[in-house]
């Protein structure tokens, strides 16, 4: 095997790992605190690094802000098989959920920045909060219009097959913000059931009702 | 009429008027920048006042977050008709949903302090938001439940009757954060169909599902 494969080592290795480090702790700095309201030093302080020494890895916020949003994509990416269809796809979401319970810091930079994209415009993770949502809204949308094609559930326009996951989408943002402020309540169960009821709907076509 | 029904006059009166700017200001600055970024001066200067000036009205930060929870609370309650039972006073929620939709600071406000809040333990407004979002799930599932012992809906335990509630206020939440990111989305449109869907499901009894 090529010493390459084995990846960097020495200093630039070093570096990489530092890097990782600081990405982490601004993940967790921005989640908890707001994009804004977290400093680069404070940053820099919980990785034991100078803010000057910060500074040569990531010269201004916003580039940290894009290293973090990065590492966010990569976390979430990937986290669903391709290979299922229709009904089976959408059901994943109870993996999203349930890894969301196991990574709660995830969560909340994920609450946090949609919402502060949200309330500003000029919000720098504005375009990559809105891309993304996008995303996972077509993704779902044509996964249930699978099912209408495979014969799996019985016809149901695009409109409306994009109103039910914008709602499904909806609930499971709002019950992970109900559950983070207050961590006795059932999340799991409650987006289960729900999830259950959507499920049940589609397959006897009761949606959209009269 | 005695003088004293017209309400404060002269400075005080005058006092009164800036303090109300004030708390305006502060509602708008917390709402787009979030708590901790929204700066006093930045407020102060909002309003036409030295900083010294706004801190004569309020000496602290987290004094002006108080009153401007306050002037949330006021703002919020008492729109709903108390007169209404059942689900015909759950039914109440398209009209909340129309004056957050009129009333975009407010909606901004709401959206930002309660995911600080959920995200940071720590933050001074999540007592405020935990209780009032806890009052809201009571209120509203009393309601459903005044509807099982009306008759008007077929029985449903009250553990469903909180799910069925706590999914219904997540889609509100879900549903205008995606309205927040993505302006040209049917906002009332998603939330009357899914709304419309709760109500005939648990006019049916097909709630909860198999």
């Amino acid at each position: 095997m090529a010493s390459g494969t084995r990846g960097p080592r020495g200093p630039y290795r070093t570096g990489i790992k530092t890097r990782e480090q600081i990405v982490l702790a601004a993940a967790k700095a921005f989640g908890e605190k707001g994009y804004r309201a977290a400093s680069l030093r404070q940053i820099a302080t919980d990785v034991g690094l100078s803010p000057a020494a910060l500074l040569r890895h990531f010269e201004r916020k916003e580039d940290l802000l894009a290293a973090v949003l990065n590492w966010w994509e990569d976390e979430t990416a990937h986290r669903e098989n391709p290979d299922l269809q229709g009904l089976r796809a959408i059901d994943q979401l109870r993996t999203s959920m349930a890894y969301h319970l196991e990574h709660r810091g995830l969560l909340e930079l994920f609450i946090t920045l949609t919402s502060e994209a949200a309330a500003n415009p000029e919000h720098p993770a504005r375009d990559f909060v809105r891309r993304r949502y996008a995303q996972v809204v077509r993704t779902k949308t044509d996964q249930l219009l699978q099912a209408v094609q495979t014969g799996e559930i019985p016809p149901l326009t695009e409109a409306d097959a994009e109103s039910d996951i914008r709602a499904l989408l909806a609930v499971m943002d709002g019950l992970e913000l109900q559950w983070l402020l207050d961590p006795n309540m059932d999340l799991v169960g409650t987006f289960n059931r729900y999830l259950d009821h959507a499920l049940a709907c589609w397959r006897a076509g009761t949606r959209p009702m009269p």
